[in-house]
């Protein structure tokens, strides 16, 4: 760190010669007029909705090698929250527009009695909100394979994001229609035109899956299902059902599409891992990463997320020698479970090339993988779950880039 | 709750008799065209930056009695995390646009190395982000004097919001710069028209007082002092200095306008408290609330939020009965210091007119006081700190009013 050192009266001095007409910037489309001094102008009047400053333009990438798929910017993020606007989308035939005061839910199948709950019902339900992060199953190709240099964190895993999920519990809503002895499994099925259905454990139910109508406060996002969706916290994306309109209980899975020929993980002996719902424990770094350029040697502050959907992440490990020696990082509190936790690393960088790693273990002991470890296990046939420890190369320039050279 | 309890084919019957031509509605300004049956059309497409459903306005109100202000919607909200856009506002003369690149924080006085830092040298430093309530000392006047029972809660207590915030800790910036022994107080000095300007004791900047850059995992927004404000948790809203530009290290208080003729409470006795900074504990019931009109007798559940300056809210007592009994409501986890703390309670009505209180207590053991205790204490004279025990009237059509009667 470097900032001018100078006196009051030097300061006041140069203040006064920079005084003069207003300047112009070009920030995305629009000009912002910058009076030369703030202080002597009156500001904008309070208002029903802010805006961002002119000059922050964050944005999802749509696309991004994925179908139907935006990007959340992760490394222009700080904390944990993903402000809805910037959470990421993974849709299979587009956001449906549905209009609240029509929207129904059925439950049915081995329960007493099957029920359509209206969203007035469910709000009126009691309660429960809590932070989880969200991560679309495929999430992190780029780091698996093929891999090129020139990605940022958003480009290889922001098929990810946190927010605070208010909604009422899944087991409220099966106790109150009574679900049936031998009930083992249940479909839940999304009102978008690709009607997605995935089965799931009933034990889900019981434990912590919600169906969600907040987010960060506010209702849904329509991206994120509104007006209320399937959360299975710690659980692949496709499995958090959007815009969820029914719910089947039945004694056994009902083999989808979206649970055979996808989100299926094709394994190097032939056979196949079918209902791999939980995200297993992984980290990235945010910064440094592509495509900043460090513009000087000395200390600077490696920061990054961990997460895993088996629960709290215990322990981040920081490797600045391309995973020789690793030291742990510090986690910054509220550590919760099933939800993005952000590590920080104090680092003094002395100019030479080197690889920058981290490395995450969670509260079952469960830790990320390397690339090929993983590779063993699940050969290069599959297309998800891509959890294994992500490097960035720093080089003697300062620029940064992904991966290791194979 | 009462949901409709039918068939799956009675279901799909019903559905099928409801397709038809697409219907339009009128949300605010815009005519929303729903599909009949959005399963059966494509949706949206990602997109850069999602907006809200246009069936969902939640917005600020200008002003509610108070100058250069905007509320936040609390009733609208569930959760603990306020929207940025929703984050309320409070003005001495408006926002200033402040270009992040000529943006300078001049920290001088007492110390052995006066230092411009600017945006780019704050961003370097360890960060830390954390959860914080921030309220204006002035919020909640209409439950304090002149009460009127058709107030919502954005209208009784808008002018606090919680966010998740981002900043470099004060102390290290003092450490930098080398604050002299006898220094006592600091000057924070804001980038705006009015050059808002506080006395700060210095023990807030060893404790948790930060350089605030982010919100919400966001640059700050402009209403919330873009690009940089000090952050002093717990404490008053206006000694969280926005568009902060200058801290003056000293051995004594400055005495500005904005601690003597204002933010300074007159005691009954012709006295009066000075740097009354701390926020003290504090709770409200968001639901039920004017105005909302329970349609039937049965189980609702009591929501609202509790928060202390002090610390962690420790317990949220909730009365049904006006008062005569105090029953403890669930707190919603993570319960964090110095941040809103949402609270829960399943309540029966019976149908009979009554009064619906809630009282929070926090860690140090300080508890909100009644309104008699607390204008006993205060005195009429007073416009900052109205902490009272709030109090929900519901009549026996269901309605909701606010405030006792007196």
């Amino acid at each position: 760190m470097d900032p001018v050192r100078i006196s009051r009266r030097h300061l006041f001095t140069a203040t006064a010669g920079a005084v003069g007409a207003a300047v112009l910037h070009r920030t995305g489309l629009a000009q912002v007029e910058v009076p030369p001094d703030p202080t002597k102008v009156p500001g904008h009047v309070p208002s029903e909705l802010g805006q961002r400053s002119p000059f922050e333009r964050p944005h999802r990438v749509v696309g991004g090698g994925y179908q139907g798929a935006s990007l959340t910017p992760l490394q222009d993020l700080c904390g944990i929250v993903t402000p809805a606007d910037l959470h990421y989308e993974r849709h299979h035939a587009g956001v449906p527009t549905i209009d609240p005061q029509r929207y129904k839910l059925l439950i049915h199948g081995m329960v007493d009695r099957p029920t359509v709950f209206d969203l007035e019902s469910l709000r009126r339900l009691p309660a429960v909100s809590r932070l989880h992060f969200l991560e679309c199953s495929g999430n992190g190709g780029p780091a698996y394979r093929n891999l090129r240099p020139d990605v940022s964190p958003q480009l290889v895993d922001g098929l990810t994001s946190t927010s605070e999920w208010t909604g009422v519990p899944l087991a409220m809503l099966f106790r109150e229609v009574g679900v049936r002895p031998g009930a083992r499994w249940f479909l839940a099925e999304g009102g978008d035109a690709a009607v997605m259905a995935r089965s799931i454990p009933i034990a889900k139910a019981w434990d912590d899956a919600m169906i969600a109508y907040g987010q960060n406060g506010e209702p849904l996002r329509p991206e994120q299902g509104y007006p209320a969706r399937l959360l299975v916290p710690g659980w692949e994306g496709s499995a958090n059902v959007k815009w969820i309109r029914r719910i089947e209980v039945a004694d056994e899975p009902f083999m989808t599409r979206e649970e055979t020929s996808k989100y299926t993980d094709p394994l190097p002996n032939g056979t196949a891992r079918q209902f791999s719902f939980t995200m297993d424990a992984k980290s990235l770094i945010t910064f440094p990463a592509f495509p900043v350029t460090l513009p000087e040697r000395g200390w600077w502050e490696i920061s990054g997320l961990a997460w895993s959907g088996r629960g709290r992440v215990t322990r981040v490990d920081v490797s600045t020698d391309a995973g020789q020696s690793w030291v742990p990082a510090e986690l910054q509190g509220p550590v919760l479970s099933k939800c993005h936790t952000r590590f920080r690393f104090l680092w003094r960088w002395d100019g030479a090339e080197t690889v920058l790693m981290s490395r995450a273990t969670d509260e079952t002991g469960y830790m990320q993988p390397t690339l090929a470890e993983l590779r063993k296990v699940r050969g290069l046939g599959t297309a998800y779950h891509f959890n294994n420890i992500r490097a960035w190369r720093v080089r003697r320039d300062g620029s940064v880039q992904f991966g290791l050279e194979e």
